[in-house]
């Protein structure tokens, strides 16, 4: 039919993937159970266009090692679009574009897909799901106590137990106060600085030392160009970003005593520490950090980030994160207008989750087809068992009993539904149980009785009419 | 801050829209019913990415008048790469590229947006999410009718009335069998012949026989080139696609006595038949209706539409669609893999769908802030009311208590609890009734008598203690 020497090749572009059943399935469980929780707290929902002007995205990523500065970019009627790259962009234009019809401050959130045109690694892809809150209009540090506590509540509702995560909040306010202390504000070097601090859980207190100053050499010999602070400049960084200590309490007064207790981040940490107590979140759930600057370079303010623990308190890495950004709109308007947000990773959250539980599904009940002429009887069985609220499917292929039996097992079905000749002269349908009749093909590890009444129970015919309530039977076994 | 003469737009590309509240809540919704109801039916889901080898997806879009055949596209890494437009191109080359591991029938659900490059118009987007049922590797009607029963099943699932829609079912077999006939086979001709009939619901007979013959010129005098078949082969073709009668029994006699009883159409639709009675699919649910064709190219044998219908029977439109398309995977392995599938019309179901309901969502609870120094006391009422499982938000503005009731107001919020000095000193909260407010500023339309007593009920002080208790209290009322 198709000229073979013409095929085209069933592939997918690197750093994208196929998400299937219960991959899928538990990526849509965290966006409900997460948003569930966003609406409870008076977040209302808002989809933005996967699609947008460049412009008004912007250009905020850290890491640009790919051409088109991380974006997916292409020309659309002589304008250039791009793909969004995270939903708080977005967000920023759909307040400046009907900011007199909102309501201030302006909750809302979101989830979607993002894109990232970058190298794509082991465990990093190029799409991801995101699902964000935000709150637009507050310069509050209650808008920002008010994301973690809520943080706190979304990780709960998917299922992270409350000691097998911690929130940490740092500010980059206090950054800014050391930067001038150490004469060392000017915006690139700043940002470079961040950069640095970012990589901190990776490359340890000696590796961004190194980047603090001259730079510093990998294993690979590539260089990294440092920030090129003094000596003591690089101290006085290293210095703040060790300062966190037990409590939000203790952290606030070593801050205080390196930055001053007028310091305005350290004022805005204040106000976080009141509202997250009065909300209940304790520093079991909540602590400050300074280790803690995030990538993306819009944050004015709080930052912060949710981080996976072990049983013994380590981290295992990031699953979301945000902070206040309050020039955002301001590319739009031309005035501030305070923003603060919390971005959930929904694909790494998934996965996390995933490596806990390793339960396999059942699949649905299959019905087999012995004669193909009678497919309708089939079709009315699987009718009757959805009517019940069983998941069921008639065997839609051409093929043989034998290889019906193999892509039930294919398909992880609990039960096959049998309907040969003699069984429909008799009126019944043989039930066969295909998950005890794997244990019993194993042996069962059982006594030698166990095992042959389990053989009996392998296989047994019910009335036709029956049907519906035998199956339910077999499943709550 | 920032400089006003170099401010960016705010503003979206044409054919694109930002969903709100309740229009986005209506669509995730529909995903999630639509998409119980496939998992029932044993369906698996599937998400591939947004983005594939443009070559992968191939080109089957109709009415290409915009450039880039309709596909947003792009290169990356010196290749072609496309936003996809349909979940079912990606779908072949998902089962392409996974043939061997996977069951075979293959049963996949999916659900996401799409991209269309074209020129868009009134309620025609170039973003809009899909709910795809799949079925590969099977070549019996059944696969078909059970796409057209599950359609039903998830129409109803999403709170569409028995009465209030339709499926129709026609098979391109047939028309093939017609173009036969008249000798008109050739395959520019039949996708001329098929983009006429696609138009029959708008420029009825007339207009589909002058297509069908040298062409037709618009109101605007625009002139469509047409399919150029005689004056006879139009007619034969009209007198086919209106063989629709009453019952599938009766369309199915009308079209044996056209094309034999032996064509494969008619075989096709005849198991189709079958099978959609055993799943006790009637004629009020789904009917043939010859005059449909589907707009997409890759179709093969049997296609479907489900149309809304207005209280009289008549057609409010498509909200779904879909066909068997045998052809689509052999792109990639060089042999037919017969497939059969249907597409659910999110964003297009969510308009019919509100379009019925008038109901407006409450907002959350909301507690106002009389003094921000005591923030933390209104965030604690917000934490007892969301674990009482109310919805409620605190104002993380500055303003004062007018302009906090009015945020209330525009956030549709059903109460505001207001805590001042007095009110904290005598240990009490007010809860005001906004819902009830506005009626009672309306004048109720009622009695004098009831008009008191409302007004006593908009605002009354209870205990600090039995806020969430009374707050539930007021919003059971």
């Amino acid at each position: 039919m198709t000229d073979k020497s013409n095929l085209t090749t069933p592939e997918k572009p690197r750093g994208f993937i196929d998400r299937t059943g219960e991959q899928a399935a538990a990526e849509r469980r965290i966006v409900e159970a997460v948003g569930a929780v966003y609406e409870r707290w008076g977040f209302d929902r808002l989809e933005t266009p996967a699609i947008e002007f460049t412009e008004a995205l912007g250009k905020f990523l850290p890491d640009l090692d790919r051409p088109n500065d991380g974006v997916f970019s292409f020309q659309d009627d002589e304008r250039w679009l791009s793909l969004r790259y995270d939903l708080t962009a977005p967000l920023a234009r759909y307040v400046a574009e009907n900011f007199d019809a909102l309501p201030k401050p302006y909750r809302r959130w979101a989830a979607g897909p993002v894109w990232r045109n970058e190298k794509p690694g082991p465990g990093r892809y190029r799409e991801f799901w995101q699902c964000d809150a935000d709150t637009v209009g507050s310069a509050s540090p209650a808008a920002d106590a008010e994301m973690i506590a809520m943080a706190c509540a979304a990780l709960e509702a998917v299922g992270i137990a409350r000691d097998s995560y911690q929130l940490k909040a740092s500010s980059r306010r206090l950054l800014d106060a050391v930067l001038d202390k150490i004469g060392a504000s000017e915006s690139a070097t700043r940002l470079s600085v961040l950069r640095s601090i970012d990589k901190f859980d990776r490359l340890g207190a000696e590796g961004v030392r190194l980047l603090l100053g001259a730079g510093r050499k990998d294993e690979s010999g590539d260089f990294t160009k440092g920030a090129c602070l003094s000596e003591a400049g690089a101290s006085e960084v290293l210095a703040f970003i060790s300062a966190k200590s037990e409590t939000r309490v203790q952290t606030l007064t070593r801050l205080s005593q390196q930055l001053g207790a007028d310091s305005a981040g350290v004022a805005e940490l204040q106000g976080i520490d009141t509202a997250l107590t009065a909300l209940g979140i304790g520093d079991d759930r909540a602590v400050f950090d300074t280790s803690i600057v995030r990538g993306l370079e819009y944050y004015t303010g709080a930052v912060f980030e949710a981080q996976l623990l072990t049983k013994s308190g380590g981290s295992l890495g990031s699953v979301g994160g945000g902070g206040r950004y309050d020039g955002l709109v301001a590319r739009f308007r031309g005035e501030p207008v305070p923003a603060t947000g919390f971005s959930i990773g929904v694909s790494r959250l998934a996965a996390a989750l995933q490596a806990q539980s390793d339960a396999e599904e059942d699949g649905p009940v299959v019905v087999l087809v012995m004669d193909q002429a009678r497919i309708g009887d089939a079709m009315a069985m699987v009718a009757e068992l959805r009517g019940g609220g069983v998941r069921a499917e008639v065997y839609l292929g051409a093929s043989g009993m034998k290889a019906q039996l193999k892509y039930a097992d294919k398909r992880t079905a609990p039960i096959a539904v049998i309907q040969g000749g003699d069984e429909l002269a008799k009126g019944v349908v043989t039930l066969k149980d295909l998950k005890l009749g794997t244990r019993v093909a194993k042996g069962l590890g059982e006594d030698r009785e166990a095992y042959a009444k389990a053989r009996e129970q392998v296989q047994r015919e019910v009335a036709r009419g029956e049907l519906v309530a035998e199956v339910r039977k077999m499943l709550g076994r």
